[in-house]
């Protein structure tokens, strides 16, 4: 178990997960023997990570030190802030804070994990300050692509510790709803910010953001062209694209059908906080849109991303059950392809275009917005925050660096600002930082199919790539181990490893390997070791199959043992 | 003399000059007897305005009231918020309060006109606090195209009036020039402001305005491709732009000679304010550049704007006593021409190209950027303000409505928000505004020569225009009153009016009408009124004219009456 190699009156701020990366966010104060986590989130895997769903954070430094950590402070909703928390819960369980729109999207994850009864969910508000014993954190508004954006202050002896969570700064956010909270920023700026922690993301764009108002203005322009049924797709949880798309369908007389669970679920949370006005009545369930015209219908649908078990995909696959594309269908992306999915919208839209639906991409019509500040946005916070020292987080490294160079500008020395990687520990003083350790144990932890605890290694990812690119070969054999004697097998058994499908004699040579492996063993040793046999199994065919064709396939080597002898 | 039509708890606020144009600033800050006056500025007129120097507000209404006044106080030192001081002085004799760089201009524009010695300048900083019976003043640090503006507060009984000023967000300045206080406008904002009366010059466009640090950025590239003598022409009080020309200039080596007296002000101002930092033995006398190579001289000059006696003009004409325009030299617009001045500065530019110098403009190669903040800068003013009341002012009217409208979309309604005239009178209490009064004596007062007290009236720009379009005929008249007899004359003398050089019919004819026209005087009237008599003469000369030639020149009766009965 590691101990923090900081003194005794240094607060550490570090991050498990967030430095790096676009993805599981987690970030955490420590003051003596008090924790504070910020955010829990996961990251989606790219492609090269075969068959892996989620990466999260190794937080073995945490449930080591479980004790200490006094509250899971949730910035906002979106799932590399929060989708880990039915992991780390299984292993934690603090309570969390977190306010009303991600609060209700935490629910329904934990629920369907069957963690909700034991979790303790606190609801906070803008202005609500959270007290422990050594340390205290309070909250600013801000705006991102979803609502109730929150900025975290953590307040340590030392000095305040301002997380950004994600933001822009849209001035002029659709419908009323709030805009970020200057007055606040600005306060915290005035009484002094000791470390400012930033969002990254859109370092890269020297830019401000556009407004979601400017999106509306465009979304109105494109729904006044449009003559038939619009299909309307954006992340579900970007509540005021969804304000927007249904202000202007109203303002036009369609009835609103929702369809996707996540877009169901976005929508049920907005109305009942607020952030969105659609009455009951034009609401409508999917059975019923052949009975209104199609200059009556708006479709709001999940799938925006070319998610292919998404609504939108099934639609254009012509599989949903409820909606199939006609003559006429318009469907409008009110979003933008995360790099990743370039391949998968544009298949997405081709399908679209073939079943006969015309096709308004986002930033093309101007309908589609980054919900990050760009390089204006992030002096502006910096400005706000006048912050002594300065940590870019939430970004690849390059835009980490960028936005190190934009502090800069605003004043802040190289010897204040430190761009640091996940398990860093930055110690802070009130008139001193410095990179004082690094948690060992921090790292990347994959996670393979949907249920809590199926988590997957390194190897297991390195093996995949070699399964996709060479196929596997498994030795199978059943061994005696009292007898010294090989019961069944050796059997070479193999799958996408196109030599040995064509060449009996490399099954002979491969099969041969095995039963010398497992006889040599037998002599060799007194005590027969299982993985040790295993790794001999592996070891020799390698060495066989690489010298007869060049290629390294899996190699899976399946000895059951009987009569062990212990 | 007009009393304000308002109620003895409202507090007025009005402008004589600013609204509807860009120029002759002039707001007013009125509570029962004590009057501010926020800023006293000179519009530049049109070509329109013939032979008129400067426009400046008729500000009859602050004379007559000039007991209540107590302060003018400068936002900053541009001629459109300066420039009228030296008129309204020798009028109304009240205490200036400005920052120090506008303070240096001011003192230099009075000692010109030798009022320096009666005027009670008192030098301002960001917090200074001016306490008056009734209300108080407060400022907050802004950034603009010079230094040292700021945005005034006035603390009325009824709440703060804000007036921006002239700004940008320029959140990266150069140099370690400071940037805006967000902190202060933020609490402003936090603790109320009642009405928002803001910068609009850039209504319209939809952006956030470049900062000093990306000009200096392309300077920095301009400069480091010029091989020979860099002459730097921009707004002499444009400091921040003399800064990052000079320090791009050392970073090369080059020794930096400055011409024009206005350049030499600035620079004088700038290097004892600290806002530039040139050392002496860098700088030259214009005598001696030609002892330097041409790629270690840089010469800071006036003339950006193809101001005919400007330096840069007389270098391009070749009359400048010091500096001719030399193969390989290169001349920087580091500005943009102001829209009544692309003729002339193109003009120059053909002049330079022909004399044998490169030119680089301004916004072609990103060496300008715009002083006054844009829509998002203008939706974070209101943002951090978070006005009850909103006037738009410093502006043309598209300019104003347009603001007016950023601002509904920062949740302002329209009932809180004035688009006014000049002259018009908002009367305020802490929970309403409205439209109560108009100064009837508000207007524009034309100033002709550099004197003052040489005001011109509309007519005479009428006047003007008729002159240089149709021409004057003059009529000349001896008449003795007492004997009813024309002592000498009529004759008939005309310029530019081609029809009468032509024809001595027409002069004759004329002449004719003239006669007439007095002995027709004598006979109708007992007692001659010598105006009533020049009214005759022109009215009867205009009908004859334009009867005959179609064109209405400008006539001009010269009676000089003698034995007058009174």
């Amino acid at each position: 178990m590691q101990k923090l190699n900081i003194n005794n009156n240094e607060v550490a701020f570090y991050a498990l997960g967030g430095l790096g990366e676009i993805g599981k966010n987690m970030y955490c104060v420590q003051f003596q023997d008090e924790i504070i986590v910020i955010d829990c989130g996961v990251l989606f895997p790219e492609d090269e990570l075969l068959g892996v769903d989620y990466v999260i954070q190794d937080y073995t430094y945490l449930v080591e030190n479980k004790d200490k950590i006094k509250a899971i402070v949730i910035t906002h909703g979106h799932e590399d802030h929060i989708g880990g928390l039915p992991f780390f819960l299984q292993q934690v369980n603090v309570p969390i804070y977190s306010g009303p729109f991600a609060l209700s999207l935490i629910k329904g994850k934990l629920e369907e994990k069957h963690l909700l009864r034991t979790a303790e969910l606190i609801e906070v508000q803008e202005d609500t300050i959270l007290k422990f014993n050594k340390m205290s954190v309070s909250f600013f508004r801000t705006t991102h692509s979803i609502p109730d954006a929150l900025g975290v202050a953590v307040h340590t002896p030392q000095g305040t510790i301002v997380e950004t969570g994600d933001f822009k700064f849209d001035l002029t956010p659709v419908g009323g709803l709030p805009s970020p909270n200057l007055q606040k920023m600005a306060a915290l700026g005035e009484n002094g910010v000791l470390l400012l922690a930033s969002d990254s993301t859109n370092a890269e764009r020297p830019e401000f953001s556009k407004s979601e108002q400017w999106v509306d203005v465009h979304i109105r322009r494109v729904f006044e062209k449009i003559k038939g049924r619009i299909i309307f797709a954006s992340f579900a949880s970007n509540v005021y694209r969804l304000r927007e798309a249904s202000d202007e369908a109203m303002r036009q007389g369609r009835m609103i059908a929702v369809v996707g669970r996540s877009m169901e679920n976005a929508i049920a949370a907005g109305q009942e906080l607020g952030y969105l006005n659609i009455p009951e009545e034009v609401l409508i369930d999917p059975n019923e849109i052949n009975s209104y015209p199609p200059e009556k219908v708006l479709i709001m649908c999940t799938g925006s991303q070319g998610e292919p078990m998404a609504a939108l995909s099934r639609i254009a696959a012509g599989t949903h059950r409820q909606i199939t594309i006609q003559p006429g269908d318009t469907v409008v992306f009110s979003s933008n392809p995360i790099p990743g999915n370039t391949t998968s919208v544009n298949q997405l839209i081709n399908k679209l275009d073939e079943a006969g639906a015309e096709v308004v991409h986002g930033y093309l019509n101007n309908i589609h917005a980054s919900g990050h500040g760009g390089q204006l946005e992030q002096e502006l916070m910096l400005r706000l925050m006048k912050p002594k020292f300065f940590m870019p987080i939430h970004g690849e490294f390059r835009m980490l660096e960028v936005h190190s160079k934009l502090a800069e500008l605003t004043g802040i020395p190289k010897e204040n600002r430190f761009t640091m990687e996940n398990g860093d520990v930055l110690a802070l003083t009130k008139d001193s930082a410095r990179i004082a350790d690094h948690i060992e144990t921090a790292g990347d932890v994959y996670i393979d199919g949907r249920d809590v605890g199926d988590s997957v290694g390194n190897p297991e990812i390195r093996e995949r790539r070699l399964l996709s690119e060479e196929g596997v070969v498994t030795a199978i054999a059943v061994v005696d181990l009292k007898d010294h004697q090989i019961v069944a097998g050796p059997d070479i058994v193999s799958r996408g490893f196109v030599y040995m499908h064509e060449s009996q004699e490399l099954i002979k040579a491969a099969n041969h390997e095995v039963f010398w492996a497992i006889l040599n063993t037998f002599k060799s040793r007194k005590k027969i070791d299982e993985r040790a046999l295993n790794r001999t199994i592996v070891s020799r065919l390698q060495k066989l199959l690489y010298a007869q064709t060049g290629r390294r396939p899996v190699i899976i080597p399946m000895v059951t043992i009987i009569n062990n002898e212990d």
